[in-house]
């Protein structure tokens, strides 16, 4: 059993008796009063100093993931807190576990699709061609092409262009960008399809821009829909709904069963 | 069967085919480009835009529970992705499980102790009488008072005289922190031990301030801590310790029953 | 930072290169092959193996918590999966984050008020008495009884009086399931209503004849209905109710708000 | 918004106010005293009763995967419960979250190579081939083969031939077992190495016997897991690792930075 020991090692934080420090600044005098959490959240992440562009771009980003109505994560969340209204982390713990390849995980593959693309080509690559060989590849899988298609939001996903206008007014309009505009013009070309670009392709494309890892771009929309649910959890113990679709859908599942 | 149908409702957000509407804002239009993200989690709970001031009290309430170092939940929610590396958001939802009544769930003790001392009573009140009173009634039940007390922080939490400066600045300072810290001050007394506000109580207080429901105020602890959680699993991405940590304590846990 | 460290030790069990040792036993050769899963789970949780009188009741037990048709439980496991099918291990996790005090965790209620009323009492007390003096403490407070009462079935619970009965065929009926029972018929002369010991009443009443700490009754819901789960998702991923319910809930909940 | 509608439907469970039917059978008066756990989890997944040999196979299976000792889900179940004691419900949920394509998830990598490389042939195969092609094809792909290799159980894991003797003992052992150690003998064969299948590479092979749909089979870990976390958590209320474990780890880790 002469196991090698490796090092625990963390360099995010460290607490002493009278100081908190996180990635070198101390929280309570160089942080607190500060940064606004969109800003802090890159800070702790990347650990430097986001830009004013950056700032912007980034808290667009992670704003446009908070909240979009009664979707499967807010119903997980408010049927969760229905059954033990004492422990609110775990409706939202609960609310956050179906953010994986359907539906929010989506920028995750999105971002990837796109460094894979552009890895091993230069600023004089030829993105449409890019593009073209791309969407052939994925047709030719009959795998669908992350980041493209919405099932309400048609012919155009409204977030979408809003997000790159806010990228290219803050000089964070790069070829990620570019290439996944091009990349949603031939997948309609190829496929006779309305396919927009949706919000997790914009924001898989954005953060090809920042050059985040694209094993973590997932972690956005985690950690965005965090905070919506909270919102829903509050609404929730006002004026309830689980309760509501518990029995109309028990009723419903088994009226054959009845028979 | 003759069960009385409810009505499903929510006043959170909806889309139409080009819209996003949260809150009766437009999402892509007005929001985005125009909040912060600590702003808009205001906006999505409240339902109503934060001042200046509350915004910069929010945020520095938000931020201070985003992270401290190697806590509980960042063990968790590192050992859960080196199980399950390509479901990164069930490794933040295992880490935000843990956020009970032990940890960051007492900042809603707290501000549910306050809630209750100050409620029936007017501005006149004698706070120094309410705080002895209390801190008299959790000695009696031999109850903890939530929001003291720290095993690291002695004999100042950093956090707490900072938040409470922020307040103040704010002009955000008003009976809730005064009674927190008065009730600090007769529990040392009456205790003879060190016993500073610590984080949790200075939220708490805070979230008073704000006039949020108790019930909600641990929310703000699992939202911050979910963006700081990606941090954690980022990094354990790059530097692990998640197999260091389970093969020293399996080694060690059973090192008894080898024998 | 002189902290005494403490020493980690598990006592369940241990693995060398070519055996594992669960409590003692050796898993492959003495267990596999030689217990059922109910009994297994007695063993490792008490570390000694269950009587057959003890394994009929605690199967009988764990088996009744397993299923109960689209419970809000079974409605959050198909959502989850719904957004997450690559992670069935997360739709589980979801849908146990809901087992709190409302629903399953009230056998543990149960076990506490029924371990605390006989709490330094011997055989001779008067149990008609002591569940008289229980049912007027919890109306004094306002508070429900535990494990008593079910919005679908009444007069009586079906699995109520079978599993008591097959504790009594095994020689398990004792003072415990004597005082629920006493229980359930006072509260039901003192409040005018039809109160059913439910099945989690009759299961909490049953963990304190086996004598399991209340702290740990609500792991046996836990565990049964993570089977449960299972055989959800397996039918979601083939007749999916997922996608329909949302789309439903997402239309009525925000018709007021289209108008 | 012309959505077609389609209906909720299951056919697993349904209640009356008298009853309580699962998969058809009465759950009081036909299950509970006539069935053991295991074999009630197959009956509510399956839709029908296991033989004799298929309860003792499916047992057999199910206990091997409950409990393994200080795995990551048991600490992640433990450091969760330190934080949300009163939420016994989360610290089993953290826990199975873990489970995922690293630890037992590879259950399901197992199932599904061996049902892909038996699709579209007959009992005439050539096994012997198949494993070659098979090993070849992971080996071109740099894949790791799944359910082979362990870190501490070499030459042999001890569960592996246990299982596969209770699956023969019972008339289990077909064509899947048969293959899946062809391929732990090809794979040794080919890379020099010592691959032991694994307990996941077994079960892996048990459940194609069984038939069970591949997209279920890390089910199996999950519903087993969660039995054992309980046992952890126990033990973890009596005798505590958590905080030592995270004192521990947030010393070391922060050591470099305190200098």
């Amino acid at each position: 059993m002469a196991r090698k020991t490796a090092v625990i090692r963390s360099d995010i934080a460290f607490s002493t008796a009278d100081s908190i420090t996180v990635r070198g600044k101390d929280l309570p005098n160089e942080i607190l009063g500060h940064m606004n959490l969109g800003d802090f959240a890159y800070f702790q992440l990347m650990g430097k100093t986001a830009t004013l562009s950056q700032s912007r771009v980034f808290n667009a980003m992670l704003i446009t993931l908070v909240e979009h109505g009664i979707t499967p994560s807010a119903l997980v969340a408010r049927l969760t807190y229905a059954g033990a209204p004492e422990s609110l982390q775990g409706a939202v713990a609960a609310g956050l576990c179906g953010l994986g390849t359907v539906f929010v995980g989506t920028t995750e593959g999105a971002a990837k699709m796109l460094y894979q693309a552009l890895a091993d080509t230069d600023v004089d690559a030829d993105l449409e061609k890019i593009a073209r060989d791309t969407v052939a590849a994925f047709r030719e899988r009959k795998q669908i092409i992350p980041g493209l298609g919405h099932p309400l939001h048609k012919p155009i996903d409204p977030r979408t262009p809003r997000l790159f206008q806010i990228a290219e007014d803050n000089g964070m309009k790069g070829r990620y960008i570019t290439l996944m505009q091009l990349i949603g013009a031939e997948a309609e070309r190829a496929s006779g399809k309305v396919l927009p670009i949706n919000a997790t392709g914009a924001i898989g494309a954005i953060c090809c821009e920042f050059g985040f890892p694209w094993e973590i771009v997932r972690g956005f929309g985690v950690m965005a829909r965090a905070i919506g649910l909270v919102g829903h959890i509050l609404e929730e113990s006002k004026t309830p709904m689980a309760h509501e679709i518990w029995h109309r859908m028990e009723d419903e599942a088994s009226t054959h069963l009845r028979k």
